[in-house]
This record gives structure tokens, sequence and C-alpha cells, in this order.
């Protein structure tokens, strides 16, 4: 257990890094706090003192306003004070730079870095270089793993369907690009969940869906079939064709998340996307704000984990 | 009355999108409780805990640093949690992408909106979608309003000359293409000032002075004379003659609020400007900091009047 | 003593603009009020409401993502509400444009600005317009001072080796162009330290070295004999020779803190450098992270150094 960066010699999460290897007490443990995060509905969310006097580092290696905000929040309700740091990373940058402004970040008295970085592998070679008071969350490094963005999506889905165990999942578009969806399917199978199917062309499937634990398909009829939840993938227009204007129709068409794509899953099955849609694209926005849909659940729900997670590793380093 | 998209079903402030139709009770409602937020000559402002728990999204679509920084203090100063947003808004970007924008931003919890925006009517459009226990304020919206520089404009005249109905007000700039003077206009005219004049070059004129209620004029000493209160407006130098360079100083020596042009308005006249200004150009630097000037005093109290604002929308939802 | 901008006409400090004239009373305050500021090591740095309720700008008109931070910081942990404003500087501008800036801003109820400025002298002259209730710090202008990162070296040494009298300082690299080392030699005149050398190539010494009060070489091993404290200072791979690739090698090799040129000061002297570092450049990583270097205590002390000036500002305000 201890080889792996995320745990504390106690088995307790010290860093966040990816929910490879992650065991399920600690993602139950992460679920079950986020519980006490999510606001009733129509309220506003509550600002609680658990960070308080604590400082969280918005390190930002590549630019997502939307990410960066649901961390900026989820410290602020936890009353810490939060610094956001745009950092430019060239392609001349090395690592050794990155670590230089770990070092000097940790020196001023930080506590948490969340930190997002173009390059797999950066969260954990941080967390690998963090001093003994720091901890480290992944908000996303490459292509690699985006675990937080995982941990809400398994969170909304144990909210409507918690038999992981008997769950069918389909999770449609980029998938061999897509972190989200590495992470995701990765959480899914620690809770459980082995019928998960990925779809898209052929390009857009992962190379080894079984090192995955996946079923791939190119045949979205198929795939969906008997689904409880789908899930569509934020699809670049450039991705499409190396086009941005070529082949959407078509993508739309085949693999939309449209009405009539989706009378192949359950008619009840949930339908969810990371964000932010793309209207034309990979959905259509009558699906994206209709009855099924639970986007924008998934929004709130990542701010309680994002919360939830800040709040279990400080609470950890506290009592140790 | 509930035609108002402005207004809760009780005839209280729910959004601020334009002080057109705003009623009069609520115009000195909000004047009223901004008296309570300006701090006394030389001392600090006060900070109050009538927004603490809550978050404030400065969402910004066009850069403004300074409006953006009026709002962020403003709602610091009511102890909210502040999140900045700029977000890129290109000619490709669609209506539709602003509204997913803003249902995403709703899940996250936010409770007050302030928006900026290059397009006319993009606040009204926002406060139409938004959810219940979310309110729009309007920053700033194409040339179409400014509320909150209207009612701080309105503020800082009535603390100097209470009695608008025996006011004469000179407007002098660019009006046509103006959101601040269209929106200050209208907050004259509800309080009772019938004697508003508009002065500048003819392009700069309004096309339909009778329409907004004003008197236009191209004649500086004419429009001037007898004003009570002469407002210069800012005038970016490439739209004087469509080059940045020409016609300047023609343009200062006509119509700028110099100590010549002012020697027509009363001797006593309040200078009021919206900043930042242009020295050289729409007005002096002796003029802009000399004693009848108010300018610094409408930045003061533009503090106070979003304090105002966001507190009585706050408080309204709070008690319904 | 009144002509010195930087004091109170109670002599206490008023702004801080540089370190030259200085009064050592003051430098001893600062640092021992920082001494109260600095973490015990391994744990967070406290919290304190010394500035609740007050405001800091951070107008920063040239960009450091660094410096900013380290201010914005301080000004957190010591409960103030912070503004962040990037102000474009262009070579347009002038003076009286960054006047009506700090105007604006005062009227919207500043009480301390950190100002960071391409221009020699710039932060005096926010000084020389600033209200009478609103502190101007320096937070680097031009090439002219750096007055906390000069207090902060003189406070990490003086953590270390208190005894200046009798302390052999080498500073080495580009001198002639160093705000820092300017600050820093001032810095430690003041504190009684005589026996101050800087050391580079000759188009990087200062041009009147005995005005500055220190000797100038361009032998590494003559200048660094018998140093008890030896400072880095930051080049920019640009300044060498004109070009980035060339001649970098030469001068890590001559003028590099390297194992071979440290062996000629002291063999427990202490290791500085403003950073951020430029590793291969003026420095060796084994070097900046060896058991000599207080690169590191420099950045946690720096966020010291700034909570107690700001503290003794406000303070000396309220007293007044």
């Amino acid at each position: 257990m201890t080889d792996n960066i995320q745990l504390a010699p106690d088995g307790g999460l010290r860093h966040l890094i990816t929910t490879e290897g992650l065991p399920r007490t600690l993602v139950e443990q992460i679920l079950d706090t986020a519980e006490t995060f999510v606001p009733a509905p129509g309220t506003s969310p509550k600002k609680v003192p658990l960070l308080r006097g604590k400082t969280v580092f918005n390190l930002f290696f590549e630019n997502s306003t939307r990410t960066r905000t649901t961390f900026e929040l989820a410290a602020k309700r936890l009353s810490a004070d939060v610094i956001n740091m745009d950092v430019a990373h060239s392609s001349r940058s090395k690592g050794e730079d990155d670590l230089d402004t770990l070092y000097t970040l940790q020196a001023m008295g930080a506590d948490i870095f969340a930190i997002r970085h173009p390059e797999n592998g950066a969260a954990a070679r941080f967390a690998a270089h963090a001093a003994d008071n720091v901890a480290i969350i992944n908000a996303g490094d490459g292509s690699h793993a985006h675990p937080t963005q995982a941990l809400l999506d398994v969170f909304t889905i144990r909210r409507h369907r918690p038999d992981f165990a008997n769950l069918r999942v389909a999770i449609v578009g980029d998938v061999r690009h897509s972190r989200v969806a590495h992470s995701t399917i990765r959480a899914l199978r620690t809770l459980g969940t082995t019928d998960i199917r990925v779809i898209g062309p052929d390009r857009f499937l992962p190379e080894n869906p079984q090192a995955l634990g996946v079923q791939s398909s190119d045949d979205i009829a198929a795939g969906l079939a008997g689904a409880d939840v789908v899930m569509g993938l934020r699809i670049q227009r450039e991705r499409i064709n190396g086009d941005a204007l070529e082949g959407v129709a078509d993508y739309h068409q085949q693999f939309g998340l449209t009405t009539a794509n989706l009378a192949h899953a359950k008619s009840d099955a949930l339908i969810m996307h990371p964000g932010p849609i793309n209207r034309g694209v990979e959905i259509n926005a009558d699906i994206a704000y209709g009855n099924q849909s639970v986007i924008l659940e998934q929004v709130t729900n990542g701010i309680a984990i994002r919360m939830a997670v800040m709040a279990i590793i400080a609470g950890n380093r506290n009592a140790r």
C-alpha cells in the first residue's frame, strides 16, 4: 500500500493523483464526505471553517478557467485562502523548473496544491517531491488522469443508481485521448462495475480495451443497448476530422447523444457529460437539459467532491 | 410591473438590468441604502457581513479591469466570496454558449452575477434564464445600459443638488454610443429632472433626442448655459476622427471640459465624469481635480451603490 | 528626517520605497516584527487579524506572478482583502495616467498599495501623490529598488549571522542592472556591514562602486575569498552575451555558484539567491538545494517581511 504515492503510511488519503489504485474504502470515504457538502435543492451551498487559515494554490500550467473555478470555489467554501497562479509552460520549460516552482511555493506556506499540467504524470512527479506537510491534488495532467472529475462522476451515479455491481455504463466519444474517461472507468471498476462499454469511431477507441477492462464498439446501437448510464465526452471539432468544419454533422448523427441514438439505451438511462458541452456536436441541448440529464448535478457535485478531498486530506494531516 | 424582468412579484428588486423602467421607489431605496455604505471622509470603508457565505461571480465577457474591481471590492466589503471569470467572447460564440456558462456557474452555487458583455441586451437574456435563487446585475452590455454607473451618477448629484426637479444637466461627448449616458438620462428622468441637454459634434448626438427626453446641441456655449451639472463622457481618441491623431486638439477646444468652455455653465456647476479620464481630450486635469469636480466622489460612491444593490437583492431573496 | 518621503512626521514608517535612507531603527523594527511571523519549521504560517477590514491593492504595471503572489499571501495572512490589478503600461502611457489610476483606486477605499513598475522612481512618485490615509510599498521599480527583497535578505542573514559588522558579503552577477543588489547593499550598510564585494564580468559591475560602498572584482577567486555570505543574482540568458545561446557555459564556469567556485568562500558560507534560479546559469541545483543554501528560507522570510511591513504601516496609521 505504501508504494502508492497517494496514501499516507496509515492508509489515509495523502495526495489525490489518480483513481487508479485508489482503494475502495478511500473512494467511499470521499463520496460519503461529499454528501455532507451537497446543498439542498434551490439553496446556496454552506461555507464551513474546515480549512480556515490554510492556503490552497491553484497552480495551472495550462489554462482551464472552469476547472480552476471549481477548485477556487471549493477551497473558499472551506474558508481557505486561495491563490490562483497561471504559470506559462513553454515547450522549453524543463521538469526541473516545475520543481523549483513547487519548492518556492511550498516555502511560502502552501498547504494544498491543485495542479493542472499538460504532461502525463506531472501530478505524481510533484507529489514525489512535495514536502511532508504539503498535499497535491491532480486537476488534470495531460491525457493521463482527472481524478476529481472521475469521483464526481461516480458520486453522481451513486446518488441515482447506487448498485454499481449491476450497472451497464456506456461512454461515447474520444475515449482514447480522454483523461476523464480513463479516470472514470477506473473509479467505476473500483466500485464494482464490470459492464463498461466505450463507443466511438475507431480512431477514438482505446488501443487496448481489455487492459482498461472495457468492451469497445464503433456501433452506437449495439453499444448503448441496455445502458443504465450514458456518458458523452467533450469533442473538440478539430479532432473529428483534423478539420473543424468537416465531418461534424456525420459525427453528430452517428455518435451524438440525440433522441434517436439514445433510443437504444434504457428509457430512464442517466445522461452525463463532463462539460462544457458542444451543442450539435457530441450532444443536443434538449438532451443536455432534459429529464434524464444529470449534467448540471455533476457540476454541483464537483464542488462537493473537491471540498471533500481537501477536507479529508487536511484532516488526515492534522491528525498526524 | 411583473413584465419588468428586474422586479420580483412583490415589486422588490430581483435583478438590476437597466435604469429604464426602474420605479422611483426602488431607485430611492438603492440611493438611501448606499448612504449607509459611504465612508466618512478620510476613513476606510467598513466591512459588513451582509453577504457572508454568498458567492458573487464577476463574469466578464469583455475586459474591464476597473469595473470588475469595483464589483469585486463591493462584494468583498459585504463579506461575500468573489470569483473573477474572464470569458473569451469570440465572434463565433453563440448566445447558447453563454447560457451554458450561466447554467454551469449556477450549478456551482453562484448567488449573484455581475455580468459585462459586448452585446446589447445580454444582461436581460441572462436574467430571463437565471434560476430562481440567482440574481443578475448588469455591469455594462454593449451600448445598451450600465445601470450601476447611472445610479452612482444620480447618487452623487443627490448628495450635492437634491432638488432633481429644478436641475439643468448637460452631458458632453459621444452620447450616441454611450451606455453610461443612456442609463444616466433615464435615472435622472425617473427622479424628476426634465432639463437635460446633450452636447457634442453631430455624429455623437443621439438620432432621436426626443425619445430620450433630452435636447441636443452642437454648440457648447448654448448647451452649457445655466447648467447645474456638467458631465463629460470618456472619448476614445480613435472615435474622434477615425484617426487617433487627427482632430483631438479641435475636439478639446470645442467640446472639452476646460476653463473656457465651463465659463458658460453656472459658476458652481458640479463637474462629473465616469472615468477613466483622457487628459487633454474630453477634460483638463485642473478641471478634473478642481474644486467643482466630484469625479473622485463618483468613484467612492460607485462602491457604495454596488454594495447597496447587492445587499438589497440578497435581502429580498432571503425574505422570500 | 521629514524630507524622507517614507517617514511619518513622528519618524515611523509611512511608506516603503527604498532601503536608501531608511533608518536603522526602522530596519530593525521591521526585522523584529517579521520574527513573529516566521512559522515554526514544518508548520503552516498562522493567519492573524491585524489588517481585517483593510484593502490591499497589488497594482502591477509589469508582470511578476511570483512577487505578486508574495504580497497577496502576506496580505491575506494579515486578513486583509486583496485586489490584484495588472495594469498594462505601454510606452505611450504617461506618468499622469498612473496618477489618475492612483487617485481612482484611492477613492475606492484602498489602504495599502504594493506597486510594481518598470520605471525607476515610480514608487516615490506614487508616494508623493498618495492620500494621507494611503500607504505605498515598492514591489520593484525599474532597476532602482526592491526594498522588501533587501529586507528579507538581511533578515535571512541576521537569523544565521547576526554580527553584521564582522561580515564579508559577496554578490555575484549582474549587479549593474539589479534593483535587488542595490537595495540589499544599502540595507547591509545600514546594519553595519562594510565588507561588501560585487563580482562579475566587467559590463555587469557598477560604474561607481565607491559610491555604493563596495569593492568590485571580475575575479571570482579573489572576490569570494573569505566570504561569509555569497549571494547569486538572477541572470537572464539574454543578458550574458546579447544572445541567449552564446557564452552561457563560459559564464557558468567563471561566475556560476558551483562547487568549484564556492571553494574560494568560507566552507560554511551562506548561499543566497533572490529566485527564481536559472539552473546551470548562475547557480547549480546541488548548490541551490544544498546544506549551505538558505534560498528557500529567503522565500519563507519574504512573506514574514511583507507581513511585517504592512502590519507596521497599518499600525502607525491607526495610532495617528
